[in-house]
């Protein structure tokens, strides 16, 4: 199992390490890449073609600003590939999910919220798990771990208030 | 190979209809419902329990305004699911588009353009094609016809001018 | 009286303190939880089933970003629910009260300002007002005091000013 | 049972009307006013003092541009006081619902979403219904024909793409 | 000459200090109160009709979030009035712009910048200077003094570059 | 009693002409000109200076898009200068909205309503009354009309719906 | 004399036209292609390397939604680009204004009004006048009867009123 | 080689400094000015004429809120005009890009992003490049180096996440 990450910028760096650690987590590979549209033309290209061959499943990309990354980065593969618009204007991301999200036919970018790389990493996973088994399964877990946190936090707010 | 695709309104059915055709033209087995996440809740959770056992593989959801649908329906399942925000109110989309994109951290719902139906089912496609070689091939041959398409389109557009 | 409050996230916690304060205030029973709407589903649907039938007379609801936790409780009571969009994200707030108040016709919320959880308070209290008389009295007591305290604030700028 | 209906022009009386009649449905008695917070000021004072004292239980306020009327009209009264911004003006009705959600501390609005003068007219019975059994039984009649309808619903559109 | 300033909220009020200031400096007599039309509904109708009457030519306000005031005092005269949009909320001053522009036919605010109280005594100025000469006269070598400045920061720029 | 419009365009033509017949009516003196900031530099200066001595009290304009009209008139007068924003183009007045009320301190323009040019002409009419009591007085006799026709409107409306 | 025009789809074809027939006036050589960032990856990057070695001095982009060419476009050249957003969208234009206005630094694009392909050609023409005398002279020319004509309409509106 | 740098505001200097770097590093002579368009009428008058005759060959403008300088300086020059949003109001340059690059047809400003002061330098490189071979073929060198510190940073990304 093979994620690949391609941010724009390298000051997107800590906005994307989150998606590293838990596809990690759940015994993906990951490979990542600092390669902008605009900036390494080339060089995005050529990981492109890698990507396509190698076994690679799903992609993920971040950007802030004028965001072409991920509509780029979908022009060159017919694997899923996730945008994550990145805040890194004064727009506050708004720029950036306006350029990711507004594809046009037949180039879909599969959009999360605006610096949301960890649901990146989860609709990664949930891809990942229509093929493999043991991410659905571990996700299933997941998934119940998160409902009993969220109904342990719950408790904690009645104790609290009453 | 299957799709489930919800859309949350009677008045949202010519808006998905290209979804569906496209996925039926790659061989795809599409089940179509009608279930808003306000109005036929108990209804929609029993889908979404259908569909968790049935082999379904994505979920595409579509709906306006204060769209819950997809969140709702990605908080039920852990497939891959997909979200069109569509444009059925006064603010022309923008209010799907908050309400679908911005999801929490671990629950992720892939949103594509308002209006976008055609790009979720070849996002679904795409999440298919990981598992699926066929539909990988087709989606690529697809994106060959796509460019002929465009360089075709663009003779067009060259003896137009000269 | 009783009135539930249901927040989406604990880390809304102190935004939604302050209308937990107004109402105890008015002597009224306030039943806090944070249930949201997509990571803790069945824990929501039993407490709607709770407070539906144990004489909760209204409902506040507080959430951030694609704010689904109103639309969802009100699908599930008849009781009037109030709902407080919170400003999580960059959006500051807007991505929340699209979601909260661009609702479909026939399952209303009634949305508050932005981070509005004192008008939550106030509102809730609006509406016992109207079945109980001890409630509308204190509220009438309090506008009366709250326009003093208006026009006791005049007279400083008057003063500062002359 | 009396709910009163004020709308700031007479260019919003179609969107009005279907709340008077979802109201008149429920066998709740309407007082419907044309009374501008700018143009009729001090026939709406007065409209207030007789609503305050009449035995209405809610108001429901309707109006587009900087619309001042739902916040002026709650600023007369402690009953609950419901505003529907209008999209009257180029903006859309975003410049109405800035103006009526956006209610300082103390003055709270129930604001519904752009139009949604029908659901003022549900969220004004779901407040009535605190008080009146009959109302509360009604609406919760009417919720399951409403589930019906949309299960109704989906069974046709399952037809039609089966 | 006389000019009212009526602000929504003692929170406006070192917000409104420097229209008080500049109209002092041209030897205008400045009345300050703090009245808002959602809490203070009598006062300010009492200090309208005093204003009406008394000689004053000019009214600023000053108001954020749902900014009802400008509007407000501007139906209760035939006065210029001037509304100061402020940026109290998480909207940045938007949802008060909204609230004052907007103003339906035959009841005009004369809105200015956002936060822009500087302005709003600057206007007034200018509309006491269709009467009073003494103050056309000093707003005229006020201009040229500006002019003089500008050219002068100019003149700093264009040495710091060289 | 003298009045001067400026619009940008002859597109605005129809948009400015109610501005026109409220001023006639009122008896006021208009001069109308179509002298765009961009495209009649010279022009626009040469009737600044006439306005500014030939005893006109104030100017109203008229633009759309980036419309730097409203802020270089205001830049050349002293005279109070009303701005329009017009909606010419796809963004429906929002463009122009903030080109005109987001004025830098010392240079102000009291900008009224998107499309509001008849706003623009109650405004110049409040101001002229500032000096001339005849508008004063007429203005207060109108408002007194204004009130009686919308108590009026009330009226149908009550007969309407009873 | 060589200018390059591309756009991102056929439907854009009427919105570009303009600029190609301004062009020509002036004695331009206008090549026109209709190469999506997306949908004709190669064919662009052929195109770009055409127009870089052919003599061609400036670049038109024209684009919609989420709009990559012309920041595409600029990341192969160094020559001026000029993108020009296209309101193809439910958003008007807003989500291409985004996408193109907003590039990071190093990889400008010149960014004209949406929908202004005509603005488009003047730049690019502007562009050409620094190094070609006649462009620049026949610019002023240009600048000279646009000028005449703003008077001429004035004098028009002039008569109207008078 | 000459480049005209304009600037509304000494607050806005520091935006703009990056540009005049980054222009003098490749040689290029710059003339900056601080000359608003609201307060120095004249001196910016009279700058235009001097850069119009003194081999000016573009100008860079810089401005906040209504910016209304880069159009008045588009207008008086048919040199190309670039102009640089700046985020200096509450609203985060949103004012001043809607001022900037919303022009009316005939009168183009080549709009770059949001505080992009750099963007502006290198575009007015850009337009200098088609006459100066030196400085296209420095433009051709740097961005071989932007590809090469790109493809170091990947390199480095690479290090750090295997």
């Amino acid at each position: 199992m093979k994620v690949a990450i391609i941010m724009g910028s390298t000051s997107d760096l800590t906005k994307v390490e989150p998606a590293v650690e838990i596809l990690k987590n759940y015994g993906v590979k990951v490979e990542v890449r600092c390669l902008s549209a605009h900036r390494a033309h080339a060089g995005l290209a050529d990981f492109m073609k890698e990507i396509n061959e190698d076994g690679t499943e799903v992609v993920i990309t971040a950007a802030g600003m004028a965001a072409a990354l991920p509509g780029v980065v979908a022009s060159q593969t017919v694997l899923p590939v996730i945008g994550v618009p990145l805040s890194g204007s004064v727009l506050d991301g708004m720029d950036a999910l306006m350029s990711i999200v507004q594809m046009p036919s037949g180039i879909p970018v599969a959009t999360v919220a605006i610096n949301g790389s960890k649901n990146a990493a989860y609709l990664a996973l949930q891809i990942l798990g229509i093929k493999h088994e043991e991410i659905r399964n571990a996700l299933l877990n997941d998934r119940k771990a998160m409902e009993e946190a969220a109904m342990q936090a719950n408790e904690e707010v009645v104790a609290r208030f009453s």
